[in-house]
């Protein structure tokens, strides 16, 4: 029985010197990896009670879509600048050599929703933790952020202060 | 009962003058629009004998993943250039006023495995025409296309002439 571990592949010195990337899609085109990697994120998710999913563009969506789908939530999709036609709010954040700005519908929260983030991978957590606010602009709460794996030596969990973090699968470097 | 196209929002003059946008993210921020959409797209592919799911980025994400967990098949995602980490194909083809780039990993499909494309739309048919492409070029074979809505005044149809298209919504203008 292979574990949801033995289906990801790890690439050295991609995208740069020193990297060990950590690729998911090597999970998705297998059939079983996929569904494990599902299952296992969604066991993450029991006893939780909340009103959405929410998840970033682009592999938030390989992961978010399906839990919604699964457990008949809606999916908000959180996306690059641009992208979405209807009225946003937007937030700039800092990326390592560069600003990135995300963008929400919104009318895609409502005040008082509980949320859940739904990502493949917390590296530094940047990136999760403009989703938060994103969500708490719109008057929503995070309740849970599950993630398929985690690269804990980025301490990105520390950003993520005000709500519950779990990842199925945890590696201790970068 | 809501029929899937009362959850279609529909934007006049976006992204740009005279074009009518088909939101998506109105289906998905519902969750019975989105269970519907999945479902009625589920049912173009009774009866269809296939190997694996392909959907480009992003849209493609949001419903080819849930439809394969839902039906237990892998997902391989197509991606803009650069994007993906392991060795790829890549196919260039032209846009309006551009010129785009799609890869998949080479290790993705196999020789003879029988492919699904899920896209959220089809519309001149371009994309979609480059996805059978790099498909072929790794020796597989696009059985079917099912899109959740089709602009049919565009005739995107007319070049996927070698698989069978099957669209859940299909809008007779542009």
């Amino acid at each position: 029985m292979k574990r949801i571990e033995d289906y990801v592949i790890s690439i050295p010195d991609f995208p740069e010197q020193g990297i060990i990337f950590r690729d998911v899609t090597s999970v998705l085109q297998d059939a079983d990896g996929f569904q494990l990697a599902i299952d296992r994120m969604m066991e993450k998710l029991e006893g939780v009670s909340f009103d959405v999913i929410a998840g970033a563009e682009s592999r938030g969506f390989l992961f978010g879509a399906p839990i919604a789908y699964a457990l008949h939530k809606p999916f908000i999709p959180i996306r690059k600048k641009g992208k979405l036609p209807r009225e946003t709010v937007s937030i700039r954040y800092e990326l390592e050599y560069d600003v990135a700005e995300l963008e929400i519908h919104r009318d895609a929260i409502k005040p008082g929703q509980k949320v859940v983030l739904i990502d493949d991978l917390i590296a530094t957590g940047g990136t999760n933790e403009a989703m938060v606010k994103l969500v708490e602009s719109l008057g929503g709460r995070v309740v849970k952020a599950v993630f398929l794996m985690e690269l804990a030596g980025l301490k990105g969990r520390d950003r993520l202060k005000d709500c519950e973090v779990d990842s199925v699968i945890v590696y201790p470097g970068k």
